[in-house]
């Protein structure tokens, strides 16, 4: 029987899967499952883009363009430039989803065994990204003690090799919620131009950003536009992960033009995805004010109800709707099975995230958990007072 | 300014686009372009797949099971038993087109610089998968003289090293048209247990098969089931190329759980996608029996046609809609240029695929054009004759 590739064996498997079993076994049994482990809200997509699809008058569903529609990229330069970014629909490649955009990223601009750095905790998925295109992750440490910020310029130098050929930021951050300042981000041209290194920014959240603060795209700096790729995507500000439509965005040509030939190789983004992405556009600023709101209150519920818990420490998110919480116990990987196999109150238990998953130091993040608050208020307090109760069962 | 990567650098650009700045300008100039250069039919997409998605009752466009919903790949299974092919939904992965499955397998099974032995020409993706995955395609030469038959198994054992991974079949052929037979996919059958190696079979033209010819596909073959990696896609089958939905099917439990991974880091396939998809398996015989009636007509005219021009050579084909035609000319990247910019008959001009770009043996197929028969017949009958009055004036 011929064998699987290296690379094959190593692909890491997503951290929230491992639960899942448990998870489906806590319903067999008749508990309701509050599920604060996945990115995936409960929040309603805009009603222009999911009409849109039901009034499709194509007889044959064609490919499109395989840098998506000169139309459609015109109307999200339009919608960039509403958010002070300055691009050309020619500097956009519309991709199935972030996901393809950080891809065809990683492989315009790495090798196997190139080196990018990423700030850690991150989205676990950058990891499988990774050992997919044979590139090595290296971790630059940030801290729930300074909820996350961006880790000294100094600790970026000291990780730099002759194999580093990027830096990958998440802004806001999954899992973290930090968003990083004007200044942080200007430290980190500096590194970057310094080095000639490449800065990728996934920006997914950027709608979601609460208490008055600002969010600021890589693409808004001057002076590096040709070391910047941003990576976008309808999935969280729409509410639309199933689209599966994203792009990436970068005024470095050469990036373009080589990121357009992975496009190219699998021909096109999924058509009625980008119908339903195209009228996403149209959805009216009371859309976003709504969800946002909703968001702030189930942050501000969640953040306040975590920190009456003994033991608990929690780092506010800023945007975003994660939260790393470092919990009173040795193994949240052994404590989020026990909440579903061995804890309910009414017959309800909860799924948080254990977020050794979203570290590539061995060992890092073991004390901690995400949380994703997608899901409504009333179910997100009664999560948290489980998650309370639960350890102080759990810790005897 | 940091540079792209090697691979980035090494990316082919797809053969059809090369030309296609020479068929705008025709275009501009007033001249109608008979394209038979693409593979996206002009057949309309079945009814009830497309009025499914009119009908969607979704609010939030959520993601779906990265590898599929049970519900998409137990009907997929029934589809597949109707064909003799016994699979169980549990060796089904839904991918993003059959472009994914075929990125997912190559993942699965092979390391940079391992090897994979492709009868040429083929599919020319073929060769941006693998320049992506830093696997080396090492061409096995079938001829137009042949039909473009699998070449003797002593010419795939000579090309066999320990690099060599795996084999890879389009079957029906893109872009040779070419259907193997069941004595040939059984002499692959001793080749892949005698080199433990993986058979991938690309079986998305499963249902375009002519002149009473039986497809066979790789999973019917018994006593390679732990070998054999099926690719297929609702892309041609249903003329639903944009929708992006193929799948990845085997029984070889490890390459199942190993592209499971790939699936999961890029989250799910597109939802409005899937749901036009299971309805697709409800279109009716009716529907493809009008569709093969219609190919088997624009075959026939197509052939005879081309037949009657002096110094041209056809492979006759015997399923998909493509064949391969060797024309009396020296290079058909300039006939194909000069055909869009030189040439037309009551303004009108063809646009063809210059072969060469099917073929990863340099100077390979320079002779040669791929024709698809995507077109209606009466403007296929006219642009075979613009290529032959085009072949006159070309050739003085």
């Amino acid at each position: 029987m011929p064998s699987i590739s290296k690379k094959g064996a190593l692909m890491p498997e997503s951290p929230i899967r491992k639960l899942v079993p448990y998870a489906e076994a806590a319903k067999k049994s008749g508990k309701t499952v509050y599920h604060l482990n996945i990115g995936q809200p409960d929040i309603k997509s805009p009603v222009v883009a999911m009409d849109a699809v039901m009034v499709h008058s194509l007889k044959t569903l064609a490919y499109t363009q395989s840098e998506g529609s000169l139309e459609y990229r015109t109307k999200i330069a339009n919608y960039y430039h509403q958010n002070d970014i300055y691009v050309d629909p020619s500097e956009i490649i519309v991709t199935t989803g972030g996901s393809e955009a950080l891809y065809f990223a990683f492989g315009s601009i790495m090798d196997v065994d190139d080196e990018i750095i990423i700030p850690e905790p991150f989205y676990a998925n950058y990891n499988g990204f990774s050992t997919a295109s044979g590139v090595n992750v290296v971790p630059v440490i940030s801290s729930i003690d300074d909820n996350f910020a961006l880790p000294p310029i100094e600790e970026f130098e000291k990780l730099i090799t002759p194999k580093t050929k990027a830096i990958l930021i998440c802004n806001p951050g999954n899992p973290t919620g930090y968003l990083y300042s004007k200044e942080e981000l200007l430290k980190l041209k500096e590194l970057i131009l310094k080095h000639d290194l490449f800065l990728i920014a996934d920006e997914v959240y950027r709608e979601f950003v609460y208490d008055g603060n600002v969010h600021h795209s890589v693409l808004s700096i001057d002076g590096i536009e040709q070391n910047t790729i941003m990576i976008d995507s309808v999935s969280k500000r729409y509410s639309m992960c199933g689209a599966r439509i994203g792009c990436l965005v970068t005024k470095n040509k050469e990036v373009i033009q080589t990121a357009l030939k992975f496009a190219q190789a699998r021909l096109s983004p999924p058509t009625f995805a980008q119908i339903a992405s195209e009228a996403a556009l149209r959805t009216p600023q009371s859309y976003f004010d709504e969800v946002k709101e909703e968001y702030l209150k189930r942050r501000n519920l969640l953040i306040t109800e975590l920190q009456k818990i003994e033991g608990v420490k929690v780092a506010t998110p800023k945007g975003a709707f994660y939260c790393i919480v470092e919990l009173p116990v040795e193994d949240t990987d052994d404590f989020a099975k026990w909440l579903l196999e061995s804890f309910e109150i009414d017959n309800e238990t909860v799924m948080v995230a254990p977020a050794a998953g979203f570290y590539s130091t061995p060992g890092s993040g073991k004390k901690e958990v995400r949380i994703a608050y997608v899901i409504q208020q009333e179910g997100l307090k009664k999560a948290v007072n489980i998650i309370k109760e639960g350890l102080k069962v759990y810790n005897g």
